[in-house]
């Protein structure tokens, strides 16, 4: 390959989406850099030169940029203004700043999402307990409040049964929506892929289990989901990410409800609901992104086993993760391990396995027990 | 993870092989470094904070290999009293010194081997014509002239049919073996893993396709190959890496014959004839080398499709190759396609394709256009 034609893609942020799209990366003969705040950093760990400085300051985010053919993100935190700077500069950014801005501002997502016939949860901008009074005597206790801005892994989403729970969260002076609680029979999510001459690619709809607002296992695919409501899901994802303009990956998060599928969060890179991709389907969500970006054909989203479970490993008590490895790879020869080189931290997402096969009660079993036993040694899931 | 535990393996070497296992060391959470001989190497394009050095010079691989915690190779030809000379200063070196003798004196190899019982070509030193028409004489002609060391992807073999080419040959000055020429059915290789602590793993035994001494294409499992001679020749590569104390990957290139197998080459490190292992296999041979030499439990090496066929890319008339990604991208969006960044000379590896499926004639023939497309614009397989 002529090293005149190597595109390079930047990636702003590097945490283990940026460390993990480099492997796509390498692999796709792209030279890829990412933006980090320090060497120490998941993805600047493990990347060629990566370029040390602040995803806030202007002048940092133009020189990456001008190093870079095409711009892109794994997190969703770089101001909005500073975005366009570098669109009106004449970089590629994908995505771009229009649609970025629906998962930066929740208030601008969910009532752009609703005007375009999308179902969300009823929603209210508050800035009081009267406000927020007023709306639960429209959509009842408990009522979530989230930021509007900044939030994410749980953080910025409060469930408040009552007017003191809200107080509470008003007192912290953020931009805050009142959003309807809904009242879910699980959480599924949907992963697609757009390119920017328009061509979409989704992977199968996945259920997710989260807890204290954080993932902790998605099962691909979503078990028992009727081929009709996949399509739907899959097709509501597809139209989502045409409606926003979005270029790259785009997960929609979803409640499923006896009444049908309600849109609750956007992201717009790979996301932590399609880690199994890259041990259980034909293309990883991280070589998808990249396809998508760099306007490449997308790749099959296709399943390469019957089922795929991964499991997030969070940080327990014991710093020493690297030293239970042998156990976990002994018991298991099978499952596929993913460590993010972060320094453990309680609660922290510090890696992911996944397991694959047929049988998905012993699929779960497998990934659970191997991710359970690396967090903290106990070889059960509570 | 603590950072204090987290282990550097070091390669020597900067290749495509050294760049494919980047991947999986950062998957396992491994920090990994590369000594090349220029940043633009394949490997050091996308490896964090590559060690520009000559593998010949004793100070740099001392310094190298001061850094790192495990040394492994990506190619067989750093001196082996320079590699002595790292054990004898207690450094960890996988494969070592005596095991990789046997990769690098093809004299001592077959003379080594053929004692401990395995079936290896008719050979014998030899010095001038006389000695390899005295060898024609026992072994008939042709006969196979390899040069004892440096050897690699049909360099250092030559096929002579007459005293007058081996002349030729001689005439060079190199060290050489005359070798029989072996009347094969076909060509098959074994890749297998072992660890410091004596754990084995075989992959399935794969038919190799070779074209001017070059790997062009591999078929996983070997097409019709009985279960018992498959797991005659898995066999052999285990008692191989026993009994020359390889620790990490070894591949044994193997010929079938009407009477048996018999013992073409070794190579101990990740191999081409693994490639597909990255798209076929739950392990890829990289993830499996660095679980070797680090002594963790060795991953599964089972196929995740019926079958799995790799097809190099070899550089043609054309280096554009990028341009050409879009039309094979688009006509398969399922075939696996890996880059190495290397510019592209004609008859140079310059990528591979692995394709899988059920149908093997399907699955070979996606591989091969695919390749062939993106090797020179053609989408034949001649």
């Amino acid at each position: 390959m002529n090293s005149e034609a190597t595109p390079v893609v930047g990636m702003v942020g590097a945490g283990q989406l940026a460390r993990m799209t480099n492997g796509a990366a390498t692999e796709l003969g792209v030279r890829f850099r990412v933006l980090a705040a320090s060497a120490d950093e998941s993805a600047a760990q493990v990347t060629a030169d990566p370029f040390i400085g602040d995803y806030r300051s202007a002048p940092d985010l133009t020189a990456f940029a001008a190093a870079c053919d095409v711009v892109t993100f794994d997190h969703e935190h770089v101001p909005g203004a500073l975005i366009s700077s570098l669109e009106a500069a004449g970089r590629v950014v994908h995505p771009g700043s229009a649609a970025l801005r629906f998962t930066q501002d929740k208030h601008a997502m969910r009532a752009h999402l609703t005007g375009l016939g999308y179902r969300c949860p009823e929603f209210e901008p508050v800035a009081s307990v009267a406000d927020v009074a007023a709306f639960a005597g429209k959509s009842g206790w408990p009522v979530v409040l989230k930021a509007v801005t900044g939030g994410y892994d749980g953080r910025g989403v409060w469930i408040c049964d009552e007017a003191a729970s809200a107080a509470e969260v008003l007192s912290h002076g953020l931009d805050l929506i009142a959003e309807e609680h809904i009242g879910f029979t699980r959480e599924l999510a949907i992963v697609v892929a757009r390119s920017p001459s328009g061509q979409g690619a989704a992977y199968p709809v996945v259920e997710t289990i989260q807890r204290d607002g954080i993932c902790r296992e998605v099962i691909a695919p979503a078990p028992g989901l009727r081929p009709a409501a996949a399509a739907q899901a899959q097709r509501l994802g597809l139209e989502v990410a045409r409606d926003l303009g979005v270029v790259g990956l785009l997960a929609v998060e979803l409640f499923e409800t006896p009444d049908g599928l309600v849109v609750n969060e956007l992201a717009m890179r790979p996301h932590n609901s399609g880690h199994w991709t890259m041990d259980g389907a034909l293309t990883s969500q991280f070589e998808q992104h990249l396809r998508a970006v760099l306007n490449l054909p997308l790749g099959s989203p296709a399943l390469t086993a019957r089922y795929a479970v991964m499991v997030n490993i969070l940080g327990g008590d014991d710093p020493e993760l690297r030293s239970r490895l042998t156990h976990v790879m002994a018991a298991d020869p099978a499952v596929k391990i993913h460590l993010y080189g972060k320094e453990v931290r309680s609660g922290r997402k510090v890696g992911h396995v996944t397991a694959v096969g047929r049988d998905l009660d012993r699929v779960r079993d497998r990934a659970r027990r191997a991710a359970s036993y690396l967090a903290d040694g106990i070889e059960e899931y509570s």
